[in-house]
């Protein structure tokens, strides 16, 4: 199902060059559908100011709570408005082999610029079958891992990562691990964004990682661009730990959709198994946006700490 | 689902004002899955020789042989690669209206610019029933509908027709209905496509017809291009009627694949229920092309009458 | 994917014996989900008043409105509750090769005890691609081929079905096109159903035809099974003209749809492209009813005319 | 979608009751479609042997690696075959609610006996989203919980459980948290099946646990059978430690794939990702038989090593 005419084919050194990937949140219609004109807003915020990527249906998009359809038209859709401003990599990772092959040719058939790739979770493998889950997809085109143990139950370890690292495709990973493992990477000449946003600041500027694949960046873009381009600022590092800290309480994308719901941004729809975060929180959630400064975030209604009935949770959709 | 980002969206007036529109044939490698090599080739050989827009995935492209999910991926596909530099036009409709409305949603998201909707065939409804069906995509976008009362079992009927083309999304009607039929509504100004090859050029000249959606202009867009664009051109259109009529023999796309694959343009590969022409017919396209010229069909490969083993007919993909 | 466990594997005579059959309705909730309790005390009302199989999910059953996940639970579900009182005969069918496959071996594989398949509507084929097609599903099981070239486009002529006659699998054909061909097919040995409700009394006793796989019967399936059982039953038949003449007069199960609305046994919920008959129409069904007397009717509540308002018309479901 | 007619519809009280319940092997034909001829053997062979009930699609029947319409056919062709043998539970589960809710209900419909249900992996959730994921399900049918911290990356706590266990339809948990939380919630009242086959000894007869939910009953059920029947057994149980340990040395199912294929009982034909141990492993394996006994192993033909060329791994299928 290859093809030669994937406009734009996006050479693997650059998505390498990327610093600033932000997994973008997918906001929902009240009937639970993909809410198109909100996600389109929130892609205008990120290129205006200075995400360079978006990740489509991450886990932070939800894409484990869409069918394959609509994960595939998202990325689609993304690159058909978006793709001349920004670059557009699709989660097209699965648990099984079979989706991830059918998703990733799919993706860049519509024009995905690179895929990010997730070792099996939950049924987990082998490292034999970990290294042959990947060998499946690396050949498509450009892709970044994806190691997040405590997620998926299960380390991608570095002699895996080293010995796909010899594709030409491979563009680096996202690693979850912390320093130790950026620097055992970045120190070998492999490509990592941080993913972890509390960490992303350090690991850029101390231990050779190239940028973040933020959560945070969703609602303050200006703001981590700023933590991955302008060089080491650890003052403002600081001045966000408050607002990363309140985001990952609980499991994400918890928190961060009812904070763009608070914003105004998105509609208060939930797909379940999410449900927004209690009144408390959301009270929090206020004081950081004024403690920041309501400038720095996404949107430009005031922030508000809603009621619970103003949510909407959908179960079937 | 709506989005006011799509790009290039298009106006009805820039639809209802294209001639030659060419149904494409998908290619298939030999496991049944899309060729989409092949298919860009197709593409660009239609842009080349003067085509202005393509139906993704209409009968003649086998739409009915689609996974909803392939049918938008090559929409969306087409669109990325190709949409600057042609119309594409999704056939999104289905006999379900369920069907219709997420294909059609789906495919304006990834960007197509116009829709093909067919009355629902098999199932059947009543008038009232196929307005109905009719109403729930016709505010997503540019509408092209189809009769083919021969394929679906059920004329849709001027006054159907007449009370939808109130809408401002109503681009035409591809219609198989003859010369009576075609003049009953140009004369109202509707805009009318003809579905029938054999019958297009009298129709665009003499009853008002705008063009042609077209499956002869797989093999011959440039000859094609003439009939549409320069006039009235009797001798021409006589010296295809021969080429035609070998098309439309078996129901098409049968003769189609078949003189695709015959000029080394797409692999011998059919998706069951359908199956190449049988050789004498084959033998029969070898003079039809020595005839109307080598040179005025795709593709520089020699035609080949090819032998019954060298098809590979699929029915798992 | 075969499995010689299949219980009560049917053997092709048993299908063969077969007089009523009913062409099931499938009733809907609100959200237009199946109504698996209403659904059950339609095929409970089917066992009590004699019909001896159910075609699930047939263009009456509306399979052309179900995604293939739905129609193969509902055979299953058919199976498990019923397999033991009733024949239970999955439309298996398809103008997709490759769905007709996969579905017909799902559907074996969930217990159904035989398969009916239709010729590839709409996208059609020719005599070898209709043979092609037939072949690639007549070895899963026991089989009835549906010939309705009002609905399909295209007659499968009897040289193809004398030809498919040969499988042991083969069962017999549901046929449409008038007594003339039940007779070629019944003098010749090969089983016949009528498909028009209205002929079939006279097929069965005058042309040789095995029974009916009815839509009436869905109404009156008492009155049906003395139609197929009694012997030549003429005033019988002539009494229930006017309710078939009735049932038939829009596009079937637009009417069966409505009508079992108004004998309260099913929500007023349709599927669109369907669309409930007009309320002249429906007041003319409580005069059927009474007439034949409401005692023959499926349900015991009292018919009613019902309001336009007290329907529900569902596009996404 | 609810139906009253559900046969031999199952009380929560008889599946508490179930003592060994084998999570069943998917086989494979070597297309990576079902064997379902296998499938059944090693069905007969369970309840020949003596186990209660079968999960199916559990993580060891590759659940995972389903599509859902073959997931659920394979629910309902369990029951068709085996349900008045044997209980038959679909692991229904998912991390996405809204399929979790879709699968339920066609399990249900099908007539699984009982539903698995695991707490949302990967995606993860807080305990909210949780509690609101078991409770859009619960509601349909007798349920079985599942936590596995090491595959979900969550675990579910012990106040999720006690709270849900309210519902009459709470059949128990299925628990690999170890002894400690075992009996922390039989001295509640709450039955417990045992996930790890090298503390279900223990933890039945020490412990409280009503049985266990077993890998290694695929290959030896009749003396886990003997396990969990005859009271406290520690020979056995001794004796069984080295099969036990060489099943979990790589992630489940890799093991029993690779040993299921060794004993000639299913092809040896994987789907990616999980691939086949590797060569000296598979020595180990003949050793083990060699000493627990061939006869207490399913199947009759001799016990192999297997080369590395018998395998076959299929990525699409």
């Amino acid at each position: 199902m290859r093809s030669y005419e994937v406009k734009n084919r996006t050479k693997t050194k650059d998505i390498k060059a990327l610093r600033l990937i932000t997994a973008i949140k997918t906001p929902y219609l009240p009937d639970g559908r993909f809410d198109l004109e909100a996600y389109d807003d929130l892609i205008n915020l990120q290129i205006v100011q200075g995400a360079e990527a978006v990740i489509v249906g991450g886990t932070t998009g939800e894409g484990q709570l869409m069918s394959w359809d609509e994960h595939i038209m998202l990325i689609g859709h993304t690159v058909n408005c978006f793709g001349a401003s920004i670059k557009v990599i699709g989660n097209t990772g699965s648990n099984s082999t079979r989706e991830a092959i059918h998703a990733t040719e799919q993706g860049f058939a519509v024009g995905m610029h690179a895929a990010l790739h997730i070792n099996p979770y939950y049924g987990k493998t082998s490292i034999n079958g970990m290294i042959s889950h990947f060998e499946s997809v690396l050949p498509m085109g450009p892709t970044i891992l994806y190691n997040v143990p405590s997620r998926t139950g299960q380390d991608i370890p570095p002699s895996v990562v080293q010995s796909l690292a010899k594709s030409p495709n491979f563009a680096g990973i996202k690693e979850c691990m912390g320093h130790d493992r950026v620097k055992q990477y970045t120190s070998g000449g492999i490509v990592v964004w941080s993913g972890n946003d509390d960490e992303c600041h350090d690991s850029r500027w101390n231990f050779g990682a190239t940028g973040v694949i933020s959560v945070t960046s969703n609602l303050v873009p200006g703001l981590m661009r700023e933590l991955m381009f302008r060089g080491k600022y650890p003052s403002l590092n600081l001045k966000l730990m408050p607002l990363i800290k309140w985001l990952f309480e609980e499991p994400n994308p918890i928190a961060l959709n009812t904070a763009l719901a608070q914003l105004g941004v998105v509609r208060p729809v939930f797909r379940l198994p999410y449900v927004p975060l209690p009144h408390p929180k959301r009270v929090q959630f206020v004081k950081i946006v004024q403690e920041l400064g309501r400038e720095h975030f996404v949107g430009d209604k005031e922030v508000q700490a809603l009621d619970d009935d103003d949510f909407i949770l959908v179960g079937r959709y």
